[in-house]
């Protein structure tokens, strides 16, 4: 679970509800059709945009990660390979099976040790895995980024629609105040939908997919090198390498 | 027929009938007028922006990529030329005149070559159709961005001219109402073709931009490499190069 | 006459002005004090960003540029240099007193061809007036851009103007509505003259710069080439490379 | 303290409430609900586009830098610096016990000189100690216009969500100005924060982390000479170097 | 007297004046309080972004070139150091002290020659002037955009303030027209101190600070020049390649 994501939503949902709760029902906030429009016009704008087999998978990819995935810290990476180093030294490709490894990529690269594929395929099956998840993970950035900014424009055109139907028929002058608090909803949910779920979302995405991309990198050449039966130590000081200026001089003393 | 934009534009469009007639009647919702300076004023913007005979045919061209051009995917292309390579060896340049190919450009270069054309003019021929397609495409996109921020502009300021018009007169308080109803739609219309037809188109067309770039200019080395009789091996490989790197790798295994 | 300019405001004008007339009277939408505000500011707010004797002639070339400056065609622009090839080799430099020569930059150059002036002078001369012909043309499109961003911020300001006027005169109802209809003109002034006018006419200045960037450059060196007596075949050859390359190879089988 | 932070947001926060205080009582203006809304709707949607542990380190550190971080001149640093190599030559590394030192890492640098640790241990220690300051800051920096950016949204959501409730219920007219007054409070708290506080601290933040780059850098080498008993003069030769070229040339001659 | 800024500010504001006068009289204008919030809350904003000293000077110095200080063009300039070589040739350096030269970092320049300093201080003390000036510059075109992004901010900030005001006293229905009146100056002053004052002086500041960057450096490397007693004629043909190059080819035939 990625607390801060989880966390922030809470709180700004909560936030948001207290707020309706404080000034009356939470029913008058809840209209269908508005959600209709908003949420519906959206993806519409978000399917044009884009091709339709990617949007779905993109949106899925793009959603788990943003609320589920565990950011695994490079430097756990580089002990798990490490220790995997070790094993094979130890117990040959074999032993591999036995431990037990988090990181999808990365388990996915120990089960084909031990099944003992070659080399160039290992490499070319995780390279392929690793461009299509970050693919997929980028254009989950892009979908949820076009979702924020479609559904504050069609929060806008259902508050329009709504002050039409209004404003056409104000013969009973007690009906424009509840029209027009319907009429606004729109509004509201566009601006709740994308300041609050998806712009900070794609952001997110944005930060992991930088994340990842290193990590993934990582896992592909550490596992090479255990592969090729490099000691824990050489593997350990090569991976190092990936790591951003200031993680790497905290590793260093403990390699040292 | 491009699915995505199609069933984009078809729930987009549902999801605003929808309101709409929840609302109340559809007919309140039609104005020529206002459709008239949104449209008309768009597209005078439009214009005065671009050079007169390619606003058209920028117009046609992009509505027509954006709405029925089938991507074809690059695997099936080198698919198709590999064959054309492998028909050539076999039953010569003329062989190519039975063969079936639904991407018109490529399908005009085995002609070319069925005709027996010289290399040197085959290329130079197939090189300005593909300059002149993406500069249409180009320009497509262009013409499309440009409606898409005009549109909003003109249905501001129709919504102004019905305000001004509606204050001129207001001895009649019941009219003012249907007045200021009218005076929106403006408004609405300019909302509607921007965020849910021309930025997406645009943005659409931008995508396939990218694509069809790899894609003509596969085409044109492929046949020039048809033309001169190299194995359906050697074709393959030499395409595949044009492919992005996670679809490449996936291409090798069944190279190999 | 540049037609696409032409169409476009008579088309964006017509629409407007066919909106009006719907409503009412075109009176109610003519107020000078509006339009001293919105033209008087929007210029006072270009006069201090620019030099002062600057703004006056970009103005001017601009707007003559945007609106009656005859796309000439490069390749026609070829065809002609040629010709005077030609008859510099058959008649001398003096013949070419007698061809006709619509763009004024090439004329210039004939004539002082036929002049017999010395040719670094002729390159000097040419080069100037090409750079200041170029930015003048580029300051032509700074002021366009820059009143089409003032524009709508002083119709900002002469609303509120008028919106501070009638609220402080709140005595007579009945004057509500007029004063409010006369306060939104300046907004709507500054929304047509933003964005029927300026922005897009900036736009099209930008695009012509490039064009006549290419065109001054290409007749200057067809001029030196003329005035050193190469063949026409050569000049021709010569000039064909400061084409774009699409219109590049649509030229070449007519060199050939 | 940052005399220019304190004192704008004194100024800003006096002119204000002023301005509030003028026209009735403060407390109008106070409302708890719509302050939790602005600034927990704000901190929420930072959250989400942040790691959790970050958002809450780099708050501190930016509110800590932009509130009470007293610019340290670079001069001054050299000429602390020099005068601590001075005091190693004449009296050896322990005599830097006794120096008073403000910059909290050059005082660290010293104290390590003094405990006679490994030069390359204090090279490391130190370009750490540098990069997770450096890394704090920028993230500061990011968390500031996050909020900057976030704290309008909420805004605007808030007085949303008061206008549909007042909306609603519209039986007592005389509740609806205050009702609506209150929701708009949350669009004046969003305004303020972002305009009085985030957005001005993220800009101060920004300046000071190129600053606090260049003298960071300079404290790093600065004490390596200063371990080496590199001479006085040397030492203020090589960090001069440092400095803008403007400060340099200042410089200069109270070197020579 | 930098003619168009003064006329620009005199016509902007006298087309404002005039449709205050039209619509009634002045006095409702102006607010004290107003425009405290205004121009308080937008100098609070700049203080906070930028460092306490600067503030001051930067304005002064911005407000300064913006509005007094006559464009010198480079052609003068080289023209007056030619005359500088001239003198110095005929009359040794202490003739400069004859001369009379408006610029006052050319005057300063030709001072120390005439007093016999050093080449490499001369060189040294000019190029200080330079920085600190172009500096100076550069930091007050930032200071008036940073007041022409606040300002709006806080003229928006202000009128909330009124209107919550008002709207939490609505017992007097004849005091709200009123009331709102004065809410809505904070925002007519923004946007006036915004579009007619800051943006277009920083504009003003941004083209300035170009164009003295070169006269500057011109100017230092003149008067070396003219200190190592160089020809004029020399001297001219060195300065004229800091020259744009369409004004270079101009001043070609004149060096000839």
């Amino acid at each position: 679970m990625d607390l801060a994501t989880i966390i922030g939503m809470v709180v700004g949902g909560t936030v948001i509800i207290i707020a309706i709760m404080l000034g009356g029902s939470f029913g008058a906030f809840v209209d269908m059709p508005s959600m209709l429009i908003v949420i519906g016009g959206g993806m519409a704008a978000t399917l044009i945009r884009f091709p339709l087999a990617g949007v779905m998978v993109a949106f899925q990819t793009g959603g788990k990660v943003a609320f589920t995935h565990t950011k695994v810290e490079s430097r756990e990476l580089i002990d798990k390979i490490a220790e995997m180093g070790d094993i094979v030294r130890r117990a040959g490709p074999l032993g591999l099976e036995s431990v037990e490894i988090d990181e999808p990529n990365l388990a996915k690269g120990a089960q084909m040790i031990a099944d003992g594929y070659d080399g160039s395929f290992i490499r070319e099956s995780m390279e392929l895995a690793r461009d299509q998840y970050l693919t997929r993970l980028m254009e989950g950035q892009r979908v949820f980024k076009s979702l924020g900014d479609a559904a504050p424009a069609f929060g806008m055109i259902g508050t329009l629609v709504g002050l039409v139907q209004m404003l056409g028929n104000m013969d009973d002058p007690s009906a424009i105040g509840p029209s027009m608090a319907v009429a606004l909803l729109t509004t509201l949910y566009g601006a709740v939908i994308s300041n609050l779920i998806c712009l900070p979302v794609a952001d997110k995405l944005t930060a992991k997919l930088g994340f990842e991309e290193i990590n993934q990198t990582l896992i592909i050449d550490g596992v090479m090198s255990v592969r090729d039966g490099k000691s824990p130590a050489l593997i350990r000081e090569m991976l190092v390498a990936y790591l951003p200026e200031n993680q790497r001089s905290e590793e260093l003393p403990e390699a040292a």
